[in-house]
C-alpha cells in the first residue's frame, strides 16, 4: 500500500498556525488580554514548556499556619495559558491550616495523597459542606465560594488541587483584610470586627492604616 | 410596490424555536441546568416577563446597617435567564454599610443615583481599591472579590448595581462565617479570630456551633 | 495569636500576574484582540481606573430627537475590559426618542430613574413586546434584537442602561440605512422603500449614494 | 499480539453518559433550557440524527422576492443541538433578493455553490463592506449586524451559510418593522418614516396597527 | 457590636436559588441538556455530593495492557456537573500503557504521584512532544489530540489526571478503529492499514464487520 | 420630517472601538493569544477582508488518496478571527478518500455540492455512525471525534465544510502516527500494531524514529 504525498501542503498550512490552533503557551514577556498571555512562537515550543517540576517538592511549612501552597498557574507554568486548566500542590504538616479563601476565578477540584484533610465549603444561600477527607478522596469547591483545609490527623498530609481555569486567582481572607492599607475603619464598618481586633491581627499580617 | 409572501414560510420555522432562539424566560418550576432555568413556553411569553417593578422601591433599612439590598436575579426576574445579565438595588440610610461580601459568579458595575458612596474591592494580588462616588459616578468590581459599599454623606443614597450574570450570587461574609452551624473551632483555626470574638457575633448573626 | 509569615510568598507569585488574574484594564493603545483590548500593567493601576465619572452629566438632548446615549463601554471606561459587563446613559427630554437600534454583542438591563419611558423589541419570531415603563422599573432586552425607547412622559426623562459585554455595538437602523454611502439602490432592493424616500432620508442623515 | 479486556470496563463507564460526553442530538418534546433542547436518550441516537436532507432541494422562488431561505437550525435538524453550529440553504431566482437583516446570535459564512451574488454588511461604526461573489468565494459576515444578499447575475444563484450556533436567529427588518402589530405612531417615531409609508407597507406585508 | 437582623431577608431570597446560582450538582434520572445534567433540589444536597472516594483505589491491572484508568466525570461524580472540571485515576503496573487517546471535550493536567511514566502528546502541526515524568511532575494536554501515558520504570506508576470539563470525553484509538462495527474496508481505506492487521486487531478488541 | 444631528457624537465614539465590536479582523503578524490574533486596524479594513476566494478552485487530487482539502480558517481567512466560525473545501475524485482525521477544537458540519459521499464519525461511547450522502445533504461531526469522508460514485464528488471555530485544528490519525519522529517503539506500544507495518508507513509518510 502506497500513501499520500498531499498531505505535506497541509503540513505547510497548519504548521503555519499551529500556536493558536491547538495550545498557546504563555510568553510573559509580551502583551497580556483578557483571555491570558500572548503566545510563544510555535517553533520555539517544546516538550519542557508542557511539563513543569515546581510542585514535586513540597513548600515551607515551618511557619505558623504550617502550610505551604505552591501554585502551577500560568504565571509560574505558561504551559497552561488559554488551556481552562491549572494545579496547586498543597503541604500540611500536623495541625497545619489553609486559611479561608477563595478563587475568584475558578472551581477547584481536591485530591488527597497523603494523610487527612478536613475540608470546607460555605455556599451563597450559606449553607455549609465540610467533611474530612481520606486519602484518595476528591472533594470540588465551587468557583468563588469561601472554603478551607486544615490537616486533620496527626502527621503530614498533602494534597494536589485543579483548577478549572489557567488563571484562578486566590484571595485569602484574613490577608485581605489585614494584610494590606485598607483602613481600619472601613474594615470595621464592612466586618463588625472591632477596631482593636483589626490592629492587632494587622499587626501580625503586616497591614497598616 | 409590493411585498413577499415568502416570509410566511420563515415564520413558520422560527416561530417553533422563539425561545431558544432569542429568549429562555425562566419556568421556576420546571427542571434547572448549569445554565439556567427551563425556558417558559414562548407562546405564553408576554412583556411582563421581561418587565420586573420589583426595584422600584427600597428595601427597609430600618436595621442595624441601615441599608437594604433588593435583587433581581433570575429568581425574582426570570427573563433574565440565560441572558447573561441582571440587577439589584441598594439603599444605604445615613451611616448604611453594605457589608464586605462578594458575587462569586458576576462581575458588578455600580452607578450612584443619589447620595454618596465609598466604594472598594480587594484584589487577588492584595491591593485595595477605593474612591468616595457621587451621583453619576460609575465603578466596576471585578469577579469574585471581597468589596463593600459604605453611605459616605449624611443623607440616604441609592444605586443600582449590574452584574455579568443572571445568577451572580452573594456571600456576605460575616454570614457566611457567623450566620450558620460551622463549628467555631472551624472558624477560628481558618480566619484566626479568637473564639469570642466568633461566638459573640455568632449570636448576634444568628449562628450556632 | 500569630500569624502566617508564609503568606509572604503566595504574595509575590501571585502580584507578579495579578492583571490577567482578577481584571484587565484596557491599554488602549496595545494591540487589541478577539477578547478585547491588552491589559495595563497591573503596577499602574489605580481606583481611577475603576471609576468613571462621564455618566454624572446628560448628553445634549438639544437636537431633532430630543434625547442623548452617553455611553461607557470599554473604549470610554477601560476598567471594564474583559470583565463582561458595560453601561450607557440615556437622556430623554420631552418628546425624546431613541430610535430604532440593535446591539449586536449584548443582552441589555434599563431602569428608569426619572420620568416614564416607553420601551419595546421585536423578536426573530416577529412578536413585539413593548410597555410603558415608570420610574424604579426595569426592562430586559434580549441580544441582538431591535429595540426602541421613548419618552412617555411630558417631562425629561432618564435611564441607565446595562449590557453584558464590554463592547455591546451599537447599530442605530436609519443610520446604518441612510447615513453611509450604501447605494439608494441596494436599500431600495433590501429594504422595499421607495428611492424618493430613501434619497430624502439620506439627505438629512449625511449619506450619500 | 494480544489486546486488553480491560477497556470492556471503560465502556461500560463511558456508554452512560454518551449523550452529554460528544453531543446532544435535541429532543424536540423536552424541556428546553438557555444552552439548548434536552438531549434525546443516547441509546436511540442513530446517523439519521446527524444528516439532514431538507437542504437538498432550493425553496419555492416564485414570489415577490424571488428567494427563499430554507433553515437547518436546531428546531429542524436536532443533530446540531449543542454543537455551536447550524447551517441554511439560500435560494436567489433571477432578481431575487434576501432582504435586510440580522442574525441575532451568531456570525455566518456564506459559500456561493451557483451564479453570483451581492452581498455586503454594515457595521457598528456605520461603514458600508458589500462585494459581487463569484462562484466559489466566500464571505463571513459579523454577528448580530444588518445585511443583505441579492443575485448579482441574470440566473439562478444557490448559496450555503453556516452559522455559528444551532439557534442564530433571524431578524428580516421588514417583517420585524410591517409585519406584526407594533403601532404605526411608534414605527414612525423611532425609524423616521412617515405614517403613509409605513401603512403601505404593512398592507403588504400583512402587519396591523 | 450589635449586627444586622436585614441579612434574613436575603436569606430568603439566596436561598430559593440555590442550585443554579453556585452549583449544579447532577440528577443522573433528569433531563440533560447541552450544559450538562439537570440539578439536584438545592435542599437535598449535602456534603457527600462534592466528595467522591471512588478514586481511592487502583483500578484492576491484571490485564493486557497493565493499566487501568478510573474515571470521576460526571456521571460517576454528579458534583462536578456544569463546574467545568473532572478528575479521573490511573494505575499503571510494571510495563502498563494507556494507549493512544483522546478526549474531545477538555485539556487535561497530570500529576505523577508514584513512579514515574513517560507522557507524550502530538499537535496539529504534527509535532510530537514526550517526556519521561517523575513524582511530582505535571503535564498538561491540550484539547482533542492523540496522547498517551507508558510507565518508564520497572514499578507500579501512579498519577492523577484532570480536565477543564466535567464531560472531557474518552476516544482510545485501538477501540475506536477496532473495538465495534465500523466495516474493516471503511477502516483499511482511512487509515491505510492492510485488512488482515484489521481483523485480526479486530479480533482481539472484540470488533464484527 | 427632519433629523438627528446628534448622532454624529455617536459616530465618534463608535468608530474609535470598531474593531473590537463588531470583528477583529487578524493581523497575522501581532502576537497572538488564546482568543486568536491581534486585530488589524479597523480603519485599514476592506470588504477584501471579509472575502476569500481560496476555495473557488479544488486543490489537486492527482495524488494517492486522490483527495484534496483546502482550509479558509484564520490563518488563510484572517476575517474569520474571533468570530467563531471557519470553512474548507473537499474534493474527492473517483475513489479519493479524507483518510480518519479529528478537528480538535471544533464541531464541522459538511454539505454535499456534488457527487455522493460516504461519511461517519466515531463517539466517545465506542459507537460508530456512518452514511452514504447525496448531493445536497447535510451531517454534522460532533468535535473532536475521529472521523472520515470518501468517494461514494464513480465521479468527483465536492463538499464544504464549516466548524464552529477559526482555529479548529486538523489532526489526521495516520499523519500524526507515521509522519513525525514518534519512535516507533512507542508508537507499537500504544497502538499495538507491529513495528514492521509502522515502519513501512512511516518509509510512505516521511516519518523517522
Amino acid at each position: 500500500m502506497i500513501l499520500p504525498i498531499f498531505i505535506a501542503s497541509l503540513l505547510f498550512a497548519s504548521s503555519s498556525f499551529a500556536a493558536v490552533q491547538d495550545f498557546c503557551v504563555g510568553d510573559l514577556n509580551g502583551p497580556e488580554g483578557p483571555a491570558g498571555y500572548s503566545c510563544k512562537k510555535a517553533a520555539k515550543v517544546t516538550v519542557d514548556d508542557f511539563v513543569f517540576s515546581g510542585l514535586g517538592a513540597g513548600g515551607n511549612t515551618s511557619n505558623i499556619i504550617k502550610a505551604a501552597v505552591t501554585p502551577a498557574f500560568s504565571a509560574q507554568f505558561p504551559g497552561v495559558n488559554g488551556l481552562g486548566i491549572s494545579m496547586a500542590r498543597l503541604d500540611l504538616a500536623a495541625g497545619g491550616v489553609i486559611p479561608m479563601h477563595t478563587h475568584p476565578g475558578a472551581s477547584e477540584v481536591l485530591v488527597v495523597v497523603q494523610g487527612s484533610i478536613c475540608a470546607g465549603f460555605i455556599s451563597s444561600a450559606n449553607a455549609v459542606y465540610f467533611k474530612s477527607l481520606k486519602k484518595g478522596d476528591i472533594m470540588v469547591f465551587p468557583q468563588g465560594l469561601l472554603h478551607f483545609q486544615i490537616n486533620a490527623g496527626g502527621s503530614p498530609a498533602l494534597a494536589f488541587v485543579s483548577f478549572s481555569s489557567p488563571v484562578p486567582g486566590l484571595q485569602i481572607l484574613d490577608y485581605a483584610l489585614f494584610g494590606n492599607n485598607l483602613p481600619t475603619e472601613l474594615i470595621a464598618q464592612t466586618t463588625f470586627l472591632d477596631p482593636a481586633t483589626i490592629k492587632k491581627l494587622k499587626g501580625v499580617l503586616g497591614g497598616s492604616g
